[in-house]
């Protein structure tokens, strides 16, 4: 094992830090967040999209400083809907794409190739492409110390590709061929090891898939 | 695709509903964290963790309500030391299994089969097996509106196993054999698909990779 303390952490150049700091606490969540102000649509890669309580349906994504204009953050402050939108093994340099700093008035979805669906009573655009799809309605902000901000949102309405979902409702990534990011860059495809059924202090571990 | 609007999310059995919900916003890292009341050893595995900065190290966790008693937060609390440890794809049944209700004295190590590492000067243990190994202090807590809290810490020390970075500090989660967690049961092996540059608008991402 490689050792980083303090100093060793401060003596690797800036950039290659942030990187490996992104990157240790595990793989995360891979989603497109389509967005409008009513006429022009935007949609943004979050590596940032957080799972928050099912009951009722409560996620979080965390925003960096507003030092500089967030269209994605500014339109659903704006219209207070979202939508969330998963990314595909075959999108990963498409969506990657997104996080460009693209004009205001320039559709992403148009210059990064992805294709938008528009749903009938909803005001953000959806990735016609993903096997998940989520309409989000703006919720809350809570301040970091490190003036991010977790704006949380509840869940309203969602699709699943059938092909990715079982009769008991269990969605398998594998099957949705859902992404993972590792850091700012990496894009990781997923292969299910197991399920378990709900651990017991005295037995190990069984498998429930079919 | 499948349609989900709130009748029909209300309609699904509610274990079920619970592990949908948990699986929509995508794959979640893996870890086991690891806590010490002084004298105890204590080893849970969590979902929730999320990167929030690096300059300064910032990460978050997400607890639930504290409604039962909760020995990592508690631990935490009293200590202001954690430790996070990456949980590889060999070790995801030991690391489901800590997440049974163990009595306070029961030594999840123990009884899952997970060998521990104590070092010179941390009072919390730390997962030898893991490729991934972080050594965080208390920052503070945020208070959600579902009675959840994010705790924050910042990262003191971390030690990575040196076949999983490279020269210019890149941790590749396929080398570290790293997993993801699709909701609350379901572990998943990744696989690089690619690492893209810096994005611009006017040209297509590129590969990074050496």
């Amino acid at each position: 094992m490689i050792e980083f303390d303090s100093t060793q952490i401060e003596s690797i150049p800036k950039r290659e830090r942030a990187h490996l700091i992104n990157n240790l606490c595990g793989l995360r969540s891979a989603n497109l967040i389509g967005t409008s102000d009513g006429s022009e649509d935007n949609l943004a890669i979050f590596n940032s999209v957080i799972h928050l309580g099912s009951n009722p349906p409560l996620l979080g994504i965390v925003f960096r400083p507003l030092t500089v204009e967030r269209h994605t953050y500014n339109n659903i402050k704006e219209t207070k809907y979202f939508s969330i939108n998963q990314i595909t093994r075959t999108m990963t340099a498409n969506a990657h794409h997104t996080s460009a700093k693209f004009e205001y008035q320039q559709s992403e979805f148009e210059f990064c190739g992805i294709k938008s669906l528009h749903r009938e009573g909803c005001v953000v655009p959806f990735v016609k492409e993903s096997n998940i799809q989520i309409l989000c309605t703006y919720s809350r902000e809570h301040m970091l110390e490190n003036d991010c901000i977790l704006l949380t949102a509840t869940i309203e309405r969602f699709w699943v590709n059938s092909d990715s979902i079982n009769k008991s409702h269990w969605l398998n990534h594998e099957k949705a061929t859902s992404t993972a990011i590792g850091g700012l860059d990496a894009y990781y495809q997923v292969s299910l090891i197991d399920r378990y059924n709900y651990a017991q202090p005295d037995t190990a571990p069984k498998s429930i898939l079919d």
